[in-house]
């Protein structure tokens, strides 16, 4: 796709697809709450939520063109978890259809930063918050570069999310929960 | 441990694992049930059954002295599940401990056959049964040997459980839910 | 919606809605393979896919324009599973989608049966088939009627899936693994 | 068990366990790596590790003598996760023996606070650490009170750990790395 092959690994069609990431600050995924992810309480059990986060992360790469399982493949190279956080708000329950807002809100060397924010459609209201933190690691599990590609368009993504000040992603995620501020965002 | 390296794999000790194996006719593990485990029913969500009849196999293999794990490691092959049958005849619940019975049930080239029980440990009630088949695969997911030091002790294994007439082990683990019979073999 | 109300629960519309899927013979879903979903064996772990039967069954029911949430919670009616069963022709992997076809094969009292394909989008190919046996239980876990609405519902619709001899429901499942015979079909 | 019913639920049984608790700063369980909590990576999918919290937590419990699953079912009050927090060190591998220690760390009105280190057993490695915070609330998912015989034994455990200035639990759970420095302590 590139007109010069390797040496503008980012084209067009990559900058179109960061431009509507960074205009909107996040990229928004749908789940739907399987009977298999409640627990006892008759709600969603905590531990779920940080694999819905992983389909946001993993959506997020993919609206931006990328694909996590040809990167894994392709460089040998895994975003391994190093934390994650999650607050929770209000319990999830069977059935609700829920959107999983993921933005990527930092990248220094190999590490990169995402956040989330789960809202169920029907009213929504923000469930659970949360952050996790990536680091490249080669097939031994060691320590690796990000490949470059990768690297400059995680780095040129979060700055335009972020610089756009007045309505960051990060912002916009934290303020989802009031109908009246996000309202017209939701798809 | 072989007096004849290579060419007799088996020991005077792994004839005595397999003896004590066979004079019961399964292995049983101990698993409790966890939170996660449960779903908006009260109860465990049915799938995780599958889940503990895989503690259960691998237990049995352990019992005889192999590591499953070594095992995918050392020779390439894995046991892939090509079938798998579950019988609920009663939930368990939050935080019950539980009994889980394997037992090897057949051999025939790359195929090998278990079959489980789940039983309450309060009340010796069984709860689940069920039955796995594998397939022995190599690391491109074809059809492979089961390497031949394994499949000679499975195949000895599986005659003297079923050769024992009176108490085999399939008898022992579908006798299982009447106390009266099983009582006392409870560890 | 009912002209008189109470006393013929069946509409018109739900009337469609059966024919709709008489007429195709199965409900389809369409799931992602999960990251959590994988295993060491760099495919998804064996039990994962009862979780997708699970996924498949409610939306057969709710493309009959039922809600199983509704039904729990309004009937005090659960549809508990008693059987289970999978058979693995192919591996799923990461990322992969697919679709997840589920049938209502038969209904006799308070027990329902359902049979499920789940099939490769990207080749049609069949990766696993399976059956589950469920029972109507009351609150106390004990057997219960199954709500008079939906079992007439289910007779019916279990009738017409298998009266359409040429093509019914479970030959369309059965037979999905030939691109040739299901191509048209999927969505 | 109680010398005066109702106004002393705290009996010499009690304190007995709570001193032993404090003594050592935590309660270790012990879990074994499924292979159902491992993915594509080759290890444990990372939203497990909030599984095994949850096991170490109900084990400190039940170190007090306290059964989680009956204060739900006896005082209709639940510890719903409110936060949850995982710094991932060193990934389990399949078939990994691991010891889960947790400690409680705070308690102030309806909150509890835990802390946890998930140690590999064979070289006493970390591999995880973590807190969770949890909100007493009742069956209506409303903030609930936390029974009163509850809440004072867990101030006066929480006390005791912290108190103990040299050798606090959280000092002692965060010092377990250094096989030098707990290496007694592994059971």
């Amino acid at each position: 796709m590139a007109t010069e092959p390797q040496e503008a690994p980012e084209t067009a069609v990559d900058r179109e697809l960061d431009d509507a990431i960074a205009a909107r600050g996040y990229v928004e995924s749908r789940v739907r709450v399987r009977y298999a992810e409640t627990d006892k309480m008759g709600v969603v059990y905590h531990a779920n939520y940080l694999v819905w986060f992983e389909v946001g992360r993993v959506e997020f790469l993919r609206a931006m063109g990328l694909d996590y399982s040809t990167m894994e493949r392709e460089t040998n190279v895994m975003l391994a978890v190093l934390e994650a956080t999650a607050r929770y708000k209000a319990p999830a329950k069977y059935d609700d259809e829920l959107a999983v807002r993921a933005t990527m809100t930092g990248i220094r060397g190999p590490i990169v930063r995402f956040r989330y924010s789960i809202v169920r459609i029907v009213d929504r209201l923000v469930l659970c918050e949360g952050e996790t933190v990536h680091m490249a690691l080669g097939p031994d599990f060691k320590r690796a570069e990000l490949p470059s590609e990768y690297a400059e368009r995680f780095r040129r993504l979060v700055h335009e999310i972020h610089g756009n000040a007045a309505g960051s992603g990060i912002a916009k995620l934290a303020g989802s929960s009031e109908p009246g501020a996000n309202g017209g965002e939701l798809a």
